[in-house]
């Protein structure tokens, strides 16, 4: 193992001793987030909320690709629409937050506040579409909802959280599987080139699927404690909404036809994942794509003349190149702000110095590996080409991480001893909820994702019967 | 009166004669909108959400300008805090949502869902500020609030709206009142150079001002019937919700102080001003720079060879321009095309066709007045200042006609008579409720802002005692 590795695997073990309050105390000291007053409620700060910004618009970007537009649906959510999905109702009504009252008076019929939005969509896409030629409907939108939940963590879990919602109905089922995963594959390849981090996708077992969906797809990321996070959801609703909400249309041949339908959402959570998959014992590490700030300036000897002008000066140049850039005039020490800065994941830093001017060059340190170069003041222009190499780095450091925990289990034993390492574990599975409730006992494991693994002749690690699929299990957030 | 002009009166009288429906047939054909399932509450499409993320961007860059950097904060508040501030729950309380029930259990605080966030915010900043180090605090909100009204239409009164909503903290009063004037500075020059419309800014009466401000400052825009839309306002509050939440910081004296607040906002009642002041009775007519489509191309002839080459190639022209473009392909004809989109309200139309091809040119269409103009293939880069032109004189046409609709009224008679004929009334005041309740009476209007004009020796319109105050009067959205 070479030096950094070694101590690569040195921090993390030490940062996941205590890896819930590592985690607490880098969001809160970073001002990425604050608890709000009502239990399970978070305000996102300034600098959180920005890298929330930064993934709205790399998402927002891909979705237009796909023809798909943002839209904005009431949150408000009839209960009696809840009622009609019967898996969907039976999912979400135990945590739903419920208005009784407004403007002074017990309202008739009470009001869900949305824990999703398929019901109130699929109520209007009923109501725009007549033929199949107002087919595909694409739409997202960017909200807030709201879950109950008992146990919360910023960014994880939380009682109201943002997120994106798209909702695409179809003609046909070919048209609605394709755009199902064709999704999962966007959120796959946003995953992997904006926020570094490597995901393992796959179909979801009947146990862990989206209430009311017929399919559900993830993407599972697997944290630097080796347990997994689910960053994102893309479901195959076949016609069971537009069952319920009588979504029909009048085909090519003049029949009128259920329609079928499909959903997918990423939420803040993918915050919890940037800085569970990538942070260190300074704190946060950020990718470059979504981070608030990609390159900080920090003066030294701010005092001698010229210095702050010319730091001005390179802070202009790094903007002109749209790269997002901050030059900090603060009048403290650069000990203190190279660590508040490091602390806050800022990729690169810029130090800046009497003796660099005279050289005309500055120094640059990369906050993923720490590494510092001198560059030329001639050469500014290689910082946008350092910005990407520290994005793929940061992937492929936790590419590599993530492929090195990754275990195979023959037994409920072989499951959960690779959990308590801080692994996941692909295991061949009977297709028996039974048995992923074992998991779930023994080893406070779940079935992440199916793989599509050939599992023939092979039998279930937990129930020794003949197995259908080859499973991860991990723990998970 | 020029022939041009004959016309725009005519057809503000044709559309205005019944505005209401000429709105909402409006409304519902173009797709910016439609009803939701819970009375009061609107579906925001596509088209209408796209103009709202125009709206979003060209705020966002003005408030980063000055410092502002946005934030999410949490939708439900205490019940108990909307209490704190007497005037703040006397206002707001009649029209809250009040979640009662969460998680399947009854809450033992109910909680409110936000009608705007002064409370909560204030909760944090009181908690973030120590010392005059860390002020002023500039933070901003996009999100959804909630309002039961009882009487509701599309974009202009909803249950629930979107807005944004930005709150400051300052260590002193003379920089908060700055910062409250210079918000308003930048809604004004956001409402004419974005939406084209021209505003009347100033103080409100203590009748009309926000609850829980010590002064509000709107901007009022005149809609096509001479009715008034505010369509903004900034409040300065003083110290009025430190003192509720306990917002005290250390100042350079050391010396424990009550902090001063500002709070501002503008929200989806844009969409509804943007739509009754330009628009006519083809429909919509959109400002370029908001517009979600700024130039439609429309091939004529299109099955001739080399038409829909020619038309996508004009396309990425002027996609490689940043002008929102988009080429009409569909199989209809060219007539149709023309109403859908003239409808629709896109600023410049291109056609072009085989003749066109030969010589080299296209026809264009400006939308806001109509007027055709053969443009040279070899000129498309003229369509950048065209879209200007547009936006600038959409903004002229609208301060011509608000300006020939602003009269002064001395009595009570008037006001009413201005108003019925479509006008705002410039009248000086004594500085009483009473009077502007007679007013509301006999005229069915209400003070928009106050002026700062001279009015010493005059008179009050309604009652006849010393003026203090010269004031516009207008029926009202």
């Amino acid at each position: 193992m070479a030096n950094n590795e070694k101590q690569f695997v040195k921090e993390v073990a030490d940062i996941t001793a205590d890896f819930p309050r590592w985690f607490t105390d880098v969001v809160l000291k970073t001002e990425l987030v604050d608890y709000g007053p009502v239990k399970g409620t978070m305000v996102i700060r300034p600098y959180g909320y920005a890298i929330w910004e930064n993934i709205q618009n790399e998402l927002n970007r891909r979705f237009k690709k796909l023809g798909v537009k943002n839209a904005y649906f009431p949150m408000f959510i009839p209960e009696s629409y809840l009622k009609r999905e019967a898996e969907h109702v039976e999912g979400f009504a135990p945590e739903v937050a419920v208005v009784t009252h407004a403007g002074g008076a017990e309202l008739s019929e009470k009001l869900v506040v949305r824990p999703t939005s398929e019901t109130i969509i699929c109520n209007m896409y009923a109501k725009w579409m007549q033929s199949y030629r107002d087919l595909p409907m694409l739409m997202n939108q960017w909200c807030n909802v709201v879950r109950w939940e008992k146990t919360t963590r910023p960014f994880l879990r939380t009682s109201e959280f943002l997120w994106q919602e798209g909702h695409t109905v179809h003609s046909n089922e070919e048209e609605a599987r394709d755009f199902t995963m064709k999704m999962l594959a966007v959120y796959k390849e946003f995953a992997e080139n904006a926020l570094a981090i490597p995901v393992i996708c796959g179909r979801k077992t009947d146990k862990e699927k989206f209430a009311g969906a017929l399919e559900t797809y993830g993407m599972e990321a697997m944290m630097l404690d080796g347990k997994s996070l689910q960053a994102g959801t893309s479901h195959y609703l076949g016609q069971n909404f537009a069952k319920s909400f009588d979504m029909k249309f009048l085909s090519k041949e003049g029949k009128l036809e259920y329609a079928y339908s499909s959903s997918w959402g990423v939420s803040t959570r993918l915050i919890g994942a940037i800085i569970m998959a990538h942070g260190d014992a300074r704190g946060l590490v950020l990718p470059p794509v979504v981070s608030p700030t990609q390159i900080i300036i920090v003066p030294i000897a701010a005092h001698k003349p010229g210095v702050i002008e010319k730091a001005k000066e390179i802070e202009q140049i790094l903007a002109d190149m749209d790269i997002r850039v901050e030059c900090d005039t603060r009048d403290m020490s650069p000990g203190w702000k190279f660590n508040e800065w490091e602390m806050k994941g800022v990729p690169v830093r810029i130090e800046i110095g009497p003796r660099d001017i005279e050289n005309n060059q500055c120094v640059i340190v990369r906050r993923d590996n720490l590494e510092k170069q001198v560059v030329s003041l001639d050469d500014l222009a290689s910082l946008k080409q350092l910005l990407a190499t520290v994005q793929k780095d940061m992937l492929e450091k936790s590419r590599k991480n993530r492929d090195s925990r990754i275990k195979e289990g023959y037994s409920l034993e072989d499951i959960k001893n690779a959990c308590d390492e801080g692994c996941f574990v692909k295991a061949c599975w009977c297709g028996e909820r039974e048995c992923e409730d074992k998991v779930k006992e023994f080893a406070q494991a779940t079935s992440r994702v199916m793989t599509e693994e050939e599992c023939e002749g092979e039998v279930c690690a937990i129930c020794g019967k003949p197995a259908k699929k080859k499973v991860y299990f991990a723990r998970a957030y």
